[in-house]
């Protein structure tokens, strides 16, 4: 079957593997409500399609995302003044919801583990995108800034709630405060990035990683899981954790990838998992009531 | 007064401290419902014992704990089909409350700090039942892994609410998501452990670390202070922990242990505090509804 | 016009950049109700002041503040006893507000950047009315401690909810139990401090930093940055940073400033920003019900 097509991005599947490309080269893949769009959209397909295990997320060029397209100049920002239609869909009660929050609120529902192959600059929501991916893997020669303040505007896409579970609250309020650009040993010296690779070794760090979680894990153990960490991220006691693992543990436990999986196990073999994303998820997913934008 | 024994744990308490040894050694230390249910009632025993400052938490032979005894096969976790009763008084609206999680729970009420020393294997709830203690010490031979994701299940012991305040959520997720099992070294170098040390030196180090406590510290200030520390992590404001410190101050500012304490400092002599937890916990403890399993 | 003076405090602003110096030098800046009261006057005039960008506050002579003071002896911290009426206008159903907390909790909602260049000793009070400041630096002399369980007492200042949320719950929990009094470097390794300064490098450091933040960004946007990072960290799910930054976005996205943040950078200049912090923070702004204290 033909995968789908993205005008912003590239997409491509191998053996359990997505890569996403954001694939505006000419201009550094700055970030349009177009983007917006095909971003969900893909993640929409991935969450869908059994094939993909791992989804990976890369630029096209040198650069990763340099941030929203600035081509409007001072009114870049200025949706109203602008007219821009694209906006629209997501107008609540006068209020524009912000187009990367569209974005990184679909990456955070992911039910499919998300790398990001940082390829070179990444700035304003370049940068912000990243930070509902579950990894952050980055070439040497990577940049990075959250330069909103140097703009007149605010950090966005949700990054307030993110930044500081990933890097701790002293680097996310300098990083947001100074708005300056930082090279690729900062980002992984203060935690935001795993790991560096030279640049012709980044793709295939990351696919290293993806075949790790490929090849040795239950695909609808690792959805759940997915959706565990980053939910219990925000509550206030471990007892919220204990109902939903309890749930987890019970029905998981009864399932056929459990028995392959402790039967592959103590044969020394690899798994063979039978159930399906598509399909298996337990009765109990989702056990959240998801949020309204009010 | 002889102390109590359980059928799966080591119990002993020198001198303030509370060593308990996981103790099936023929299994790895396997974990076994007998062995939840030991945990729960050897922290109950700790934190009735005016003896105990501190616990220490190791495992009998060369493994910490191999997580779940396998030895039911395909059918570990599938509690129904396996008939085990040992289960039922955790049953809950048809929910069996996951075993991990009954026992961090209760470590994470504990009265008294807990220090793991992790002197060997670590893995599935080996690896979770760490998370409620206070802190982790480890051998350079020890290791780890959230294999859960490999046995065809998920995280469990509350562990998706504890671990991405330990390490921050980009290493939780590559951690569960790849299932694999890790060394010392990388525990540490990601903030999981504290310090590692040569086998026969780890127990001698968690016992230094115990006694800088227990030769230092009021008993009901720490009290006081590690359920304070554990349940503001969840919380959404600061003025959460205001309202607890200002009663906590209140009531301790007037206690027999802040005179003995400032008055030792201004001598510069070793305290001797009066307060037990057993009998002079403040009146507004504990200052929490403890939340039911739904 | 003259800037106001303090009993507690030595204040001043020079281009765009306050400086606080806790000012009891003789005492080693120990902390009264006199030196609560002056932090939270003079946080109301760093928010009410254009002129200042960034707050700095360090101590005078060799210590950064030396806790609380403790001329009355054994009875420190029994307030009733001593009859201590400055106490009185923080009284709440016969519970006395932690002055400590009165003062941190007014840091916590500071509309200007704050850094702690922390010159020396800071313990106690010392230590904890920097952990809701944004940036700690220090000079390789200082020493800190969480030394309350060693007096009999408890930590306050609402500094459980911040502790962990800065260097994580290992470290907090160790830092707390045992009270002890450690260095520089520790604080460093430990992410306590963002770097270490020889002594007379501390404040250019310091004043370098605030410098980078006042010449580039724009007032109302990092007002409100500041707080939208404080206020996500305790919340339970992105979609609360979305509903804020959507908002920000298309507030400040209609803004001169967001119109010079753009047009600057597009024409490589240094940027204008016309906004003041006195008169322009947007109508949705605070969007938070401030908590009273119960």
């Amino acid at each position: 079957m033909a995968l789908p097509t993205y005008e912003t991005l590239l997409y491509d599947v191998q053996d359990g593997i997505a890569t996403v490309t954001l694939h505006r080269p000419e201009k550094m893949n700055a970030f349009t409500t177009q983007m917006r769009d095909d971003l969900v959209a893909v993640f929409d397909e991935t969450d869908r399609n059994d094939d993909v295990r791992v989804v990976i997320i890369t630029g096209a060029g040198r650069a990763f995302c340099a941030g929203a397209d600035l081509s409007a100049g001072g009114k870049t920002f200025d949706y109203d003044s602008r007219g821009e239609s694209a906006r629209d869909k997501y107008k609540v009660n006068g209020i524009y919801r912000d187009g990367g929050g569209i974005a990184t609120l679909r990456i955070f529902k992911s039910l499919k583990p998300v790398i990001g192959a940082i390829n070179g600059a990444a700035v304003g929501i370049g940068m912000t995108m990243q930070l509902p991916m579950d990894i952050r893997m980055a070439s040497t020669t990577a940049r990075f800034g959250f330069v909103f303040a140097r703009r007149g505007i605010t950090p966005e896409a949700a990054s307030t709630w993110f930044l500081g579970r990933l890097v701790g609250m002293q680097t996310a309020l300098e990083w947001c405060f100074t708005g300056r650009v930082f090279d690729a040993q900062e980002a992984k010296d203060r935690g935001l990035v795993r790991s560096l690779h030279a640049p012709d070794e980044l793709l295939p760090a990351a696919r290293a990683l993806a075949r790790e979680i490929a090849d040795n894990t239950a695909p609808v153990s690792v959805a759940l899981t997915r959706q565990m960490l980053w939910h219990m991220a925000g509550q206030d006691h471990p007892m919220k954790a204990h109902q939903v693992d309890s749930r987890a543990i019970q029905a998981r436990g009864q399932s056929a990838d459990a028995r392959e999986g402790v039967s592959s196990f103590l044969e020394k073999r690899t798994p063979v998992y039978p159930n399906k994303v598509s399909t298996d998820m337990p009765d109990f997913f989702p056990w959240w009531d998801e949020p309204e934008f009010k």
